[in-house]
């Protein structure tokens, strides 16, 4: 594609003006917004005034007068629409890990007489983990299979199916409706993770069927670096559940201070411990990005994004193999390649301004955020990785050297 | 006491100068410091720095450039020192619910021949009501006595001894080292909240031999609303623990994305989800107040800012009757007095400046951090109580509203 059709995109690109919103370093490619969102523009301002207006004039008279105790509720609710949730059915609250734990306590308990969570190898694996400390503590097991596989895995000794929808290595997309039918048909609950989901496409969790579903605060939420997370519970299954992480925020009188638990009515029976205010109030500010957006947009442009990144790389760096779905319904927003110096080679295109990430075994990976990624910027990456490879330059010591976080 | 006696012990308090320290309004008397600390002058251009100039500019190389992912380890060993721990036994992280959860589990599972966990009715509600979720898993209960029944109630069921220190109504101390010393005894290990101890006194786990502690960032330590909480394990402990909060946080190499959970060598193991950084940021900012100061100062000028209040209430306000011990080597860093009507008049005296807060059934709660309150605010907040009901003021109808937020 000529630089000429490249520009035209971005001239006929509905979301082009959503760029203006974000604060991105100069002369910086940013295809990291799958592992932290960039920041945006208006998120320091509220930040400053929920540390110095709130917290620092208005103390403990900000938990009513700043609405700081319906914040888990309030993020939760504008976190639905993107997840095609009814209100009243998503908080925002803790990590994704603890609200994998949340959601396997619960589906466990509801499915008493099975003691399988199915899920697979290509999962995230926090939700692993987590999965096998409760699987031991409740008499269950973890079982995983490969992805492809899931399907068939299905059974009817299988208590709840945990899926993370989209990849996080390769961005392969799992059909949540059909697989959620399946398990439906076999009795069994799901969860689904939409860390890699949520802001980057439509998704429909009450059309899913899906039981239990959470996501994470950071990535195309853009919520800042550890934002809350949030979890779903299908309004039918809310009251059903006696939580396993029972805390006071999730009582139905938290300031009556009662001797024992009673779980508060619905999605806030979630809530454990006091919420991390600040974070909360960057991820509420951050989500004004998506007022008005159609999430529809979002899905078409990262297809055209990626289906740009895969035909400009293949043709430039032909020693690169797609690790990713090439039909774009097939992916997230996301491509991957395989790369056997893939470590060395991203720092090295890190270096020349385009931040993608690694993931070990030899995985360079690059996300793309339909909110302010442009066609431009997609082409010019492609470019810096193809003369990355070719001058060799990855090959530098200081580009060999391993950091702690990749 | 003469305004002039009073002066002279301001002008005499070695902590006097920590005070600019803090942001706090004009005009305002704050004494719920235990309820929410007071903003440090340097917290927002701190926080502003992790949002604008670390989030925005370096994005993901954050997590490396910055040291945001160490920063669960840093902020815990610099809350170490306030709690008599060794370096490399406090992380912050998540909750202080969540620690307890975290605690008991590990503790459920190092005495598997015993099902009680004993705690008393002086707890804070949420660490029963987690208590009570545990034990409801494990196959164990939850007693709970009357806090001065509780070193009597130690026996050879009792599998952790789960206690807050320093009782949230009224101040009452328990002796952290003797009922710690009666567990081991027993056989029992011992879990201990911290949240009204660390930063309002001297703490000494080792000392004491405390198993397991958790403890609360935004209270005495003035990280902000919903700050990250902490939590000691000893280091005798740690690695025998298997998580049940098991996380990639916690694995020995999280980027390393196996399959299969290895938890970190020691207390990072103790950690779960991906942290909130700009929360925590704050809270590592706010812990520099800390620095320097002699922990005993703080204890003396608790004692005698409580003292001083006792006396001018008593004199004053003849109708309210001390709920807190007289003793102030056997109370925490705050003084309660029953009140009938104690709501409509804290309000009250909330609107005449004066901030302290209420607690079910009619307690007054005034807590006193010695870091920025002065003997003059104290006196003249019990002269303001003394006018509040002498007028009557508390009975007019916008007093009587109940808050969402007690």
């Amino acid at each position: 594609m000529t630089p000429d059709a490249i520009a035209a995109l971005d001239r006929a690109d509905p979301l082009a003006s959503k760029r203006a919103a974000f604060d991105l370093p100069e002369g910086v490619i940013y295809l990291d917004g799958n592992s932290l969102g960039a920041l945006p523009r208006h998120v320091p301002a509220r930040v400053a005034d929920v540390v110095s207006a709130q917290w620092g004039e208005r103390l403990i008279r900000g938990w009513n007068d700043c609405g700081w105790i319906d914040l888990p509720a309030r993020v939760g609710d504008r976190i639905a629409r993107l997840i095609g949730a009814p209100q009243g059915a998503v908080i925002a609250a803790d990590s994704t890990s603890l609200n994998v734990m949340k959601a396997l306590c619960a589906a466990l308990e509801m499915r008493p007489a099975r003691h399988v969570i199915l899920s697979d190898t290509g999962n995230f694996p926090t939700d692993l983990y987590v999965a096998q400390g409760v699987a031991a503590r409740y008499g269950a097991m973890l079982r995983t299979v490969a992805p492809e596989a899931v399907d068939d895995a299905i059974g009817d000794d299988v208590a709840v199916l945990m899926l993370t929808e989209i990849d996080y290595r390769n961005g392969r997309k799992h059909d949540m409706a059909a697989l959620t039918a399946k398990a439906h048909e076999h009795g069994a609950l799901t969860l689904w993770d939409l860390a890699h989901s949520a802001g980057a496409f439509p998704v429909d969790v009450t059309g899913a069927g899906a039981d239990f579903a959470v996501g994470c605060g950071y990535k195309y939420l853009n919520g800042g670096p550890g934002a809350p997370a949030f979890i779903y519970v299908a309004p039918a299954h809310q009251n059903a559940i006696a939580p396993a992480h029972a805390g006071w925020m999730g009582h139905a009188a938290p300031f009556a201070f009662e001797h024992d638990y009673r779980p508060a009515d619905g999605i806030l029976r979630m809530t454990v411990g006091t919420p991390s205010i600040i974070g909360l109030a960057a991820l509420d500010a951050a989500l004004d990005v998506w007022d008005g957006v159609d999430l529809r947009r979002v899905a078409e442009k990262s297809a055209a994004l990626g289906d740009l990144f895969i035909a400009a790389v293949e043709r430039s760096c032909p020693e690169l193999r797609l690790a990713s779905p090439r039909d774009a319904r097939a992916r997230g927003s996301q491509v991957s390649f395989h790369c056997a110096d893939g470590y060395a080679v991203m720092q090295a295109l890190i270096a020349h301004g385009v931040i993608g990430d690694f993931r070990a075994p030899d995985l360079m990976r690059f996300g793309f955020t339909p909110l302010y990624t442009r066609y431009a910027g997609v082409a010019e990456a492609a470019d810096r990785l193809a003369t990355v490879l070719r001058d060799g330059v990855w090959k530098l010591p200081q580009f060999q050297v391993k950091a702690k976080v990749t």
